[in-house]
């Protein structure tokens, strides 16, 4: 039986960055209040939630209380200590589930996992010591890039090789962390499917979209992105296929990149993504309320695209484009209410609009 | 000079129901704070603002501190004290301004208003006594309807005349209250448009929705409207000569009603209004945010229409349909948040989207 959280439940989502934010918005459409739980101060999230506790993640007595006033606990970001969730579980479900969280939380499981479903992956080896590398970079080649295992996002934790002359800084860069070497894919362009699945097991995907990125980080998404027919379907049904062999509840982003011999995995973040921002201006049902419906055993919501867009990610400096951005037509602004504009921070985004193909 | 409030500044809204919650939602995404001022506990807007002040209308010294704390005040309904409002604007600006409250805050000011702009209204009548009201009904005849002058809302205040003999009931019910005879308009059906006037006197109307009311309660606003192109410019137009009459800054609601003599003004409302909540899924920019951006003197956004949309008010026990509601497909739920489904209470409402025609 699927216990459906009525309205008025409340939501715990741990981190109070914009993705927090976002879903704290979309439950209150659905009539759920939101507590944030988030070590930081003054969290964007908490400007639109109902409550926040600010408390480090090792605060036992804190999650435990915070566990106790919520109906189900999801998270903004992948890389929650294990401690603090297994404390959260005690009292509360936690969704998506810890297994999907796992293995996101490890470039090498997550890779050994997607491999395990049939799915393809860039080329990868563990690597612990100089001597892994030097033996894995023989077999994978140059350019090559080095990977924590962990904890890595935005380009972060990440060191690129070009030659075998790399290999001591690399190993060096990694400072004793477990890291993965993965090979380079001579890809056209990457692509991502926001995928969403209920506590029912319905499976529901949004259009793909097309990224580009700078330096780590995502500068925009298109939609539709370039996929034919065929690519289309493989990237709905692989997405489909991750989600229930996690068991998955939520929403799932999944990077792909698309080569001549078919889609290659890139990673999957288990929770709303940067990638799906186009999808508040261009569907019915955004991925933040896909999410909070999944979470709450709500029947998830129709996803059909309805316009073209162009997701453009606001960072640092972009924030001096505001007044020009808020002025042109087709454009609209989401910003995150984060006070201090630093150089990489991403600061808000911009969906522009136009008629669907 | 336009003072335009940069990213992060604050925005006092006077009441905490579902206006003043979707504002502060709408504020969000253009970076803005929302602190509400509500007497009642636990109000709706609570749950997505920064902060709340729990305190009466008649606290000065909580209006005080309020004032001092925010940037801009705005409200979300008509009905604040003035006296209050006097305390307030000693320290911060509120709009839209003073006038448009006073006129729209008693229904024969704003008739005499609206006259005087040369702007159709239904036959009207000052009534204090019952010998008033005897002399309006030989002049106006029945049926007609005897409305308070001021504090009405969704029906309420109001008596309908069938007869003469129903003179000394309506009397009574007004309890000593200044009030209105309006004469019946024969009107084909209602529209309303939702026009914005930004800070430096530009001007943007969303497309007129059609309204369909039960028991003085809207219950759904479809756009289009059924109106002829003549009688769409006459709306827009007749709604922008009311913005600058007022030098408003904000969004107004305009009521209509449709006759074969043309357009009638049913009333006015300084503020954002139940019939324009199909924009939330129908535009680019929503009325809220255009609420928001008008009164921080950012430009009006870009207020085109690229769905079909039929708003549905959820109605007390239709909240019991909720269920149903969030299965179907091309429905956006709005849900407010309020604990108590009580019969007459607006709970929430849908907007069901087609392709545009």
């Amino acid at each position: 039986m699927i216990d459906r959280l009525p309205v008025g439940a409340t939501i715990g989502i741990l981190g109070g960055g914009q993705l927090g934010r976002m879903l704290s918005v979309a439950a209150s459409r659905l009539g759920f209040e939101c507590a944030i739980y988030e070590p930081g101060s003054a969290p964007p999230a908490g400007q639109v939630a109902a409550r926040v506790v600010t408390a480090p993640y090792g605060d036992e007595d804190a999650l435990r209380a915070f566990a106790a006033t919520v109906d189900v606990i999801t998270y903004e970001f992948e890389n929650v200590p294990t401690a603090a969730l297994d404390i959260l579980e005690e009292t509360c479900p936690i969704r998506p589930n810890r297994k999907a969280l796992g293995i996101s939380q490890d470039r090498l499981t997550e890779k050994e996992f997607l491999n395990g479903l049939g799915l393809q992956t860039a080329p990868f080896a563990a690597i612990s010591t100089a001597d892994d590398l030097t033996a894995a970079v023989k077999g994978i080649g140059v350019p090559s890039i080095l990977k924590t295992r962990r904890f890595g996002y935005d380009g972060k934790g990440q060191v690129r090789l070009g030659s075998d002359a790399d290999i001591g800084r690399a190993i060096e860069e990694m400072a004793g962390s477990d890291a993965v070497l993965e090979g380079f894919v001579n890809f056209s362009h990457e692509v991502s499917v926001i995928g969403a699945r209920g506590l029912n097991g319905e499976i529901a995907c949004f259009d793909p979209g097309e990224n580009l990125h700078d330096d780590g980080i995502l500068r925009t998404t298109t939609v539709p992105a370039r996929l034919s027919g065929a690519q289309k379907a493989d990237a709905v049904l692989l997405t489909g296929k991750i989600l229930n062999a996690l068991d998955y509840v939520g929403v799932l982003g999944v990077e792909l990149f698309v080569t001549p011999g078919g889609l290659i995995v890139n990673e999957i973040a288990p929770r709303v993504h940067n990638s799906g921002h186009w999808t508040q201006n261009g569907c019915v049902i955004d991925q933040f309320e896909q999410h909070i419906r999944a979470i709450t055993g709500w029947p998830l919501g129709d996803g059909a695209r309805h316009a073209n867009v162009k997701m453009e990610n606001l960072i640092g400096a972009d924030m001096d484009r505001v007044a020009d951005l808020s002025a042109d037509p087709g454009v609209a602004l989401h910003l995150y209410g984060k006070a201090e504009a630093k150089p990489g921070r991403k600061m808000g985004h911009v969906n522009r609009i136009t008629p669907k193909d």
